[in-house]
């Protein structure tokens, strides 16, 4: 058996505080997330995904799938489009309440959040904050300013064509409630999954795609009986905490916070957050909420259209409670990164869970020469089928074990000159670096019982 | 073995014309398919996948991703955002050429596309088109009206500020050609390909979810040395036909058409629909385009950044051609349906690819006694987490059956009287309605492969 050449690379402290700036170049350079329109210099605070990233960000999308919508029988797919009719947004509170506080310098023009104008900097002295004494500039009286991105349906852009880029997909959710339980001949309780974009234009985006101004949801609404309703959050609440685990997240980075009344939105009878310890603090990861009936109510409102349940079993007829779990993608994956990366003296190496990592099996010639590469080749068609794969011949394979330690790979097939002797291949662990001999025709089977 | 009971149901003849209308209604009465916040009467074009849609839409989305990036070693995935900076449209001509001439009636106010003025009514007197003898109004000059969605980024709505919903996805793939071709280390010939939502403020959209304002978009930008374009044309003009056929459309209702030089768009040196017969008629399924240097040159004009590539091989430096391939998910789900639609004397059944089936067992006890459902419950949680399954036990066997051929569930699983003694279940294909026993133990392996 080879052993691994190890490239010199200084050992280096490792802190995790640093882990953002490193994440972020580490996301560039091997193609996993940039700056959107980036050879335009960028749009603020919207993200492409490269090959890498669309891969990871495809597997947790899976994943929360099939937690959520395969694995069970009471909850139902949905995928709402993003420009929804604009009463949904006045029935929702969006319209009136989705928004922050803003001032406008009436001299220089520049807009500032009413909390944020403190730290802010006068435009023409930047010694001063605006509107304080010293700038020459006057601010006006507090402004709400709407979070949501609007634009005109049609081909003349008047009032009444006026609609809104979803900021969250929920909605979809409520105002089809009818039009999923009556097919699905689901009983309450039962709950509708969605996974899609939103678009919130945030004042202050940030922490790489933490908080970005387009970004996807998964979202999953259970609609129940009222009176079990606090039941039903205790078990979301589990629940989720649970599917972080399941994604090999340390439990010691997360936890619970509980929402008192001062942070209680208007719709929310109850919330927690489940928290995750981001290298810039504890944050929000996923809110679950009980949200009473506040939104069906609402949908029957505005819509007039009757959105009670009749229950057969108790003969009950009521409006039924919505448990929330609400969680972004892409601050999922920056969970994942965050949690999975690590700093090892010969190598960096992403920890990821098997089932998200972007690329499965990796496979390499040990030389070009001795039918090496030919080999591997055939076995690296003999896996496409099963897996995402990658073959790579260039360089050192210390090298190439490393490019893919970094970017989470599970697995790497070697084909060595003993290989050419009894037809078996060294198979590498990524986090152990444990290396077996599996002869290639038992090789799919193998890597299927370690994959899941 | 019991036999399916037959339901009484009247024989009809068949008209394919008359299948969208059927369609339309099966995809609202089974949760395919409604129309976009229909609660509030809808918004025009703008639907939602109900729990069996979004299913089938994954499935579509999942086999176009996994036959051109999984299956290949030539092409990267990638998941630009929809919001992209809005001189990327200026580089590709949508600002100034994605338009279509309308005009406006100076008394009423209602705007018409200038082509299709002739066929519109005056809205203050029907009888008569607007514009002409006895309209009492007078219509201005044409004008062009942009297609895209506008919408304002940041806190101030003003010129610089002003950005649009994409089009097409397309301009991701080109202003990320670098930063997805150095992370990858891909030599040209190599593709990237993307699937995401696009949007178009189209003037007539219709046919169902043929042509709507919000759609997705599967789109794969193939980057070559201008020399071999017209060979790498033909490659994937081949290959995206044969795509169809592996998800089971008949080949007598596709068919090529080629643009003739009228027809090219400006950036196109070469182009080829693959064409549908809808029941509306021959329509556009899929672009297959030759674009030349059209779209790397515009950006790299408009950028000032360099787009050239550099041929170790050949030592030829030159902006790389494009092949593309682009066609709607949507469009893809609406010709699934219509191709695998079918009447029989005593059902309708969706002949859907077992790929592409949204459930793809469906278990039943025959009656509600003797451990039945207990058994069939078991069943159903052991197939679970290897397929999508669904359970029912409500109704006669038969019309649970017809239940599922409906929506073109490929295999049902029945615990019937043997079930009880041998442990064997009825496993009945959907086509052929073909029945055969399998021992429960074995069953797993065997749906494995059938559903490949």
């Amino acid at each position: 058996m080879h052993s691994e050449e190890h490239e010199a690379q200084p050992a280096k402290a490792f802190e995790r505080s640093d882990v953002m700036d490193k994440l972020v170049a580490l996301c560039k350079r091997r193609g996993f997330i940039f700056p959107s329109s980036e050879i335009y210099g960028g749009i603020n605070s919207c993200w492409d995904y490269g090959p890498l990233g669309v891969e990871l960000k495809n597997n947790i999308k899976a994943w929360w799938w099939r937690s959520m919508t395969w694995h069970r029988d009471d909850i139902e797919g949905l995928d709402a489009a993003i420009l929804m009719h604009p009463r949904v947004w006045e029935a929702s509170g969006h319209v009136a309440g989705f928004s922050d506080p803003m001032v406008d310098c009436k001299l220089c023009k520049q807009r500032f959040r009413t909390d944020q104008v403190g730290e802010a900097t006068c435009p023409r002295k930047p010694s001063v904050a605006p509107g304080t004494a010293g700038c020459p500039g006057e601010l006006t009286e507090p402004r709400l300013f709407n979070l949501m991105f609007q634009t005109y349906i049609g081909p003349v852009e008047e009032e009444g064509a006026r609609i809104y880029l979803r900021p969250e997909t929920a909605q979809g959710s409520y105002v089809n409630f009818r039009n999923v339980q009556q097919p699905s001949r689901q009983k309450i309780p039962f709950g509708i999954a969605q996974i899609g974009k939103a678009f919130r234009n945030e004042i202050s985006p940030g922490n790489f795609i933490f908080r970005s101004r387009e970004f996807e949801q998964m979202e999953m609404q259970f609609f129940v009986k009222p009176d079990t309703a606090m039941e039903w959050f205790e078990h979301w609440r589990e629940a989720r905490f649970n599917w972080y685990l399941s994604l090999g997240i340390r439990p010691e980075h997360l936890r619970f916070h509980q929402h008192g009344p001062q942070e209680l939105a208007h719709y929310a009878r109850a919330a927690f957050d489940i928290e995750y310890q981001y290298p810039f603090g504890w944050r929000e990861l996923e809110g679950i909420h009980n949200r009473g009936d506040f939104d069906l109510t609402q949908h029957q409102q505005f819509s007039g259209k009757d959105l009670s349940y009749f229950d057969e079993a108790t003969r009950e007829r009521f409006v039924p409670y919505i448990i929330e779990t609400a969680v972004g993608v892409d601050r999922t994956l920056l969970t994942c990164l965050i949690d999975a990366y690590d700093e090892e003296p010969e190598r960096v190496v992403l920890h990821l869970s098997p089932t998200l990592a972007p690329i499965k099996v990796a496979i390499f010639p040990l030389v070009k020469r001795d039918r090496m590469p030919e080999i591997a080749q055939r076995v690296t068609a003999m896996l496409r089928p099963h897996f995402k794969v990658f073959y790579d011949e260039s360089g050192a394979i210390g090298r190439r074990y490393r490019r893919q330690d970094e970017i989470g790979t599970p697995y790497g097939v070697t084909v060595d000159s003993d290989t050419l002797v009894d037809n078996t291949v060294t198979l590498r662990e990524r986090d152990s670096m444990a290396q077996e001999r599996v002869s290639i025709e038992r090789l799919v089977e193998k890597l299927r019982e370690l994959l899941g």
